[in-house]
């Protein structure tokens, strides 16, 4: 065998591993469910288990099977109109906020799906040759991290789903020791720099992290930690949601108008706090960092602590020689976890909490939108929405990187996020 | 033994019987579904048939069980509150329109619910002495008669929950065989007179069917048959749907704001009119029924036909002698069906589809609503509703009798409701 | 002269008499308000001042001018447009909820259009012959009903106006005077009879008293004196208003999501209720008949007070023989008055406010639509809306009969409504 | 006389001539106005123009009399209430979309104030000292700025209330001169480079102009003109608002819901466009800028265009050294103007339409919010925004400089706001 042979054939195999596993994991996630479920919408935002084990099958049925196997044709057409999500250019959508009307295809149907798609991606890595795959590539690891930010989404729309549930479904149970040592929170100080930024690397990346660019930085310091649930009920206690002034008037709106009094899954039982968690309805731990919070809330909470939230570029460059570590879904906690010492290093950037940061989610300098129904994966979000970096306890390591951007509107809450505290150094 | 003792004992064992019959018949509805099907919630007016199967069961929980056992408490304590619908008296509800947001109690769960209840009800059947059961009759037939509106319910429920579905399931396949010969439509006439309404008789009834009272009818004439898909095609052909003076002023702000231009589960295909039913989604058959029309389309139909509705009282006083047969439930049609031929004969009072007629729903002179949670059965919703009157091919022929006051919004479709008219005597 | 002759002339210069009266009465209750008191609508419901006196202008314009005068043509052909409320047959309208946002045409346009009309209208009763003025006469009279049913909307709309004004404007200033006597409720009995109703006179009517029909009247008593704040406030601190099982389900349902605590225009000033008026913000006389309140709460209170609403067909029986008097438009009140003394005598039917009944707002046997656009003035809302009988401190003495049907909604509110209590006779 | 006591009183009485020379232009601006005219609000983002007119007075009562005037106390109290906007810190307010709905005070009440607080306000030029002067001159300029805001709100609100009347007044009578000359699009190339933004001069500016700071430029180039009704009708005939590909996201769904076909004001009437103008409704001149756009489609027209907006910073740089002239308010057109020669000269950069940029509204690198109510004036809307630049045909010349920003949400449309493409430099 030559060298490239031997290359070409361990990319192959690497391609076709990483597919099982990612496929696998999903249906991992789904083990503890019960048929009723995967059916559940419990809000627009939330689509129901069965949606996302679908969605993410159709994703490799139309931008990969489509593309490489002649005259290919579902045998399930009608999948296509109810699993495609927003790809405009790829059809008619069946509408997100009916999602959870469908009863059928039932799960059995939509495992049975998967396990159709499996086959025939398995054949086509056996059968696929060099150049085929390489003209893929892109596109499947877009497949596979599309699949990792669904597992992410099943997760959280899942806690979503028991969470409006009077009896409280436990996901996972688990023992929860309290320790409620917090770690002093300390500053990490960075001069001010013509700092480059964006994805700089040879593996995979999204289309939203380039170009690489300068951008100037003045000083800053960030907090060593993530702002903890002790500080926010100080915050709450201190009458912070009654407090106009601390808030944005956007975010001071959508307190009144949803009626905030505390992170969502908060609820107060005969004078204590509670969380509703995928381990079950708990006693809020002082010492894990406040998570579900919106970035209004995130931006109220930073201006009362006299600091300010740290914009995506000056968190890019504090973590830019961290190793990507933390607590992530691979875990199994499914939950952020207390740090109770830090040593006076930076950290919890990775995992736990998606991060609030001070910046809007555009365009960066000189990027264009890829063509085609790809294309529609990031630039068509970029306005009106927040960036958040470094990844949560649901999101797999092998996805996150720190110029990885994700994004949400200001006032969601569902996914796990939380606050990391800034200042200007002076 | 003496007569009274088996008198008792037979009464006992009919009480009994019937209960176990009506019970199962509402599995017997449920068999055709798949798990996800008993979950959905596909408009506010619709409830999960895992919900229906639940509530009809809490009704003989609360309003027997607790009642006549001795310190009973139910061993799901959390059901008195998501399967309460609207009994205000017996405590707090899960709100209506978010029923289909509960994946738990899972289908199994709900089965297990029901086995229980059905035991502790056998349980006291054998148990009861003649008092007791003497005392519960009143309750128990409203439990017998309770389950089998909910057994309509979700016969029409689910009709919505699939009509909705791209995929059209199907609840029972069934050949059709279309003879579109369609019966002439004559009048049979009844004179003016003094009539005495409300029931009379000696077996169950509700409360909204008393007191009997005098009512004075001027002459009247009504149609042998219902209104047929023909003839209302012919409407809308017409522009019914955009001919405003036909129009009550509530009926046409329907029309514009829903969008109407058929009834429910009309699809206009390649020029033909289909509609979707429980054998499936098919062609529009002449001859049957009309159904799945409002009040206001009702109405609207009436005026377009030179003629009107009926009265709720010229309604019972033409099917006073008639007798009590028809497309029910128990004909498995789940569908009205045409009638070619009616000999001259007053047709189709009884079945096929609830008769839309032209009074209001009002507490008929000297009625007082009944003490307690019960009392909140009818009386409460003596206003905004309009009456029906006949039953449908979803009924139970043992339900329903021509002093039967059905009543629903004068906006709403998803019922088996239809048309006949009638015409002033002159 | 002839005796014919001289009648037709009186006919004529009758009709043109009241015309004009009633044109003046119209801009005499407009006299008190500033320019920008004219322009506001503070609610759907709600129509400005300058509407209500164009769109009774072209009324005549179009019903009578249009229809009399040979090639007539408006010189201001886009107040058809405007000034149409809801006759759809004359074409399109201006949407009823944006009244309020037309600047112009400006209050002195309006004034000028009045005048032309005015002119337009008394060149015809000068020059119409016999003939002419017998064929317009029905319609005449509808254009003066129709104007005196906006003088009192003119008033109970301006209520509602200066009402949610934080300066709460005074419409007309008037010292009021507390007596808090009350006259002791007594009732009279009225045995069972087969009633005729509907209006059987010779003067003017409208279409829904028609035609005269026979309706049986189980026996009953009826208060002698309507209900007062006095006994309303009762309620209220009695808790009605959390009471659920003493409302209709619709009736609760507005009472959660109105939030109301008590009747329209009632505030709660440290401990004590005052109530706007027409004559200011102030304490609520509990002598005075209670008024602006919903069906839904007249239906609450009676239950409340072991009672019941009257039918309509009750109420017109009762009053059959009482003398039209009491307080109108025309004592300049504004303002329902206390009744100290009955002397045992049905006081108060006619005047004060308008008496919710128990009946929905439905044909009478036999009725029939009129043809063509004026039509469209009673029949089309025949459903939904409910019953109330006597006139009320803003109807003209000479627009009310004791067969006079009104309408509204069960939830409306802000008119001058009220409440009697009846019984069942056993 | 000293030189500084000379200069102290030239600088109070620049300060009070500027005072009464923008107090008077408000009031010019209204002169064209009926009373009725005053008193509507069209949508939420609409207020009245007495509102207006009453609003600004309040502002120097407020933040000038209450605090230079020794027990000073309102005459007018309840205006506190009514015509504060957004400062919480300074009291409840009378909801925004309510203000269309208050008759009184009247407009002679309004200016009546209006006379009141001139006086007042000339009285403490009169007599305030030196340290005074000083200590008030930054919110006098405030006041003054704030003014201007909006008599510039006056004309687009003003705009909107004629536009929807289906009279279509007309604000000043003006005969246009088409000329359908348009000069040529040409690029001006700027180099990449650190670039330092913000305001950086001795006169009045907003705090969200500070602090100055740098930002990294790349290459880009900027068109020398806005763009032409022509160039948008080419993109509308091209099927522009149909092209999902083209939009954002959250622009498609504005576009799907708001029903968006053309700009704000553009009918088509017979085949050919006309827009509505303060100078009355007329066909659309295909040479003026295209005015009344979202930013969301402005993003659209540019991606059709292969091109893209300006960041806020690439506008800031571009403008640097141009004279700040255009065609503002004091021209009289309302309107922008079409420009036929730009002889390659960056144009139109001031004056006709705000120009959107590519830039979400956020606070510069070290920007705190002012203390104090004051303080609420443009920090608390730093979010959800977009930056617009340049001033338009309704700002104040002496309003605008080069690093002012103006913000308005990406869906809003009825301010003067139009559109300039850019594109990299490669």
């Amino acid at each position: 065998m030559t060298e490239t042979f031997e290359k070409a054939a361990s990319q192959k195999y690497i391609l076709k591993d990483k597919f099982n596993q990612i496929r696998s994991f999903s249906e991992y996630l789904a083990k503890p469910l019960e048929v009723e479920d995967y059916v559940i919408q419990s809000m627009p935002d939330v689509s129901p288990t069965k949606w996302h084990l679908a969605h993410t099958s159709w994703f490799f049925e139309t931008f990969v099977l489509e593309s490489v196997k002649k005259n290919y044709k579902s045998p399930f057409p009608v999948y296509n109109y109810l699993f495609n999500s927003y790809y405009v250019q790829v059809g008619e959508r069946w509408t997100r906020n009916r999602r959870g009307l469908l009863s059928r295809p039932t799960v059995k149907d939509v495992y049975q799906y998967r396990r159709y798609i499996d086959e025939q991606m398995n054949e086509f890595f056996e059968t696929a040759d060099e150049n085929l795959l390489k003209k893929m590539k892109v596109v499947l690891e877009i497949g596979f991290n599309h699949e990792q930010q669904h597992q992410e989404l099943m997760l959280t729309d899942l806690k979503h789903v028991f969470s409006i549930n009077p009896m409280y479904p436990v996901y996972v149970e688990k023992e929860i020791k309290f320790n409620t040592d917090i770690a002093e929170m300390k500053w990490t100080e960075f001069n001010e720099e013509l700092y480059t930024a964006g994805y700089d690397g040879e593996d995979f990346f999204y289309d939203n992290e380039k170009p690489v660019h300068k951008t100037y930085l003045n000083g800053f310091k960030i907090a060593n930690r993530l702002v903890t649930n002790k500080e926010y009920i100080e915050f709450i206690e201190d009458g912070g949601y009654q407090n106009t002034p601390l808030w944005l008037s956007d975010g001071f709106a959508a307190v009144e108008s949803e009626n905030w009094k505390a992170p969502l899954y908060w609820e107060k039982v005969e004078g204590e706090w509670f969380n509703f968690t995928l381990n079950g309805f708990r006693k809020v731990n002082p010492a894990e960092p406040v998570v579900h919070v919106s970035f209004y809330e995130a931006e109220a909470f930073a201006h009362w602590s006299v600091a300010r939230l740290a914009t995506e570029f000056e968190w890019e460059r504090a973590s830019q020689n961290l190793e990507n570590v933390g607590n992530f879904v691979e875990q199994n906690n499914f939950h952020p976890v207390p740090l109770h010492e830090t040593n006076g290093k930076l950290s919890q950037m990775f995992g736990d909490v998606w991060e609030w940061t001070r910046s809007d989610y555009a365009p960066y300098p000189g990027y264009k939108v890829p063509e085609g129904a790809i294309g529609e994966y990031n630039g068509k979000f970029m306005s009106g929405q927040t960036v958040l970096r470094g990844g949560s306890c649901a999101t797999s390591e092998s996805h996150i990187r720190n110029t990885y951007r994700n994004f949400f509107y200001p006032n969601q809450r569902w996914q796990f996020m939380g606050i990391r505290l800034a200042k200007d150094l002076i």
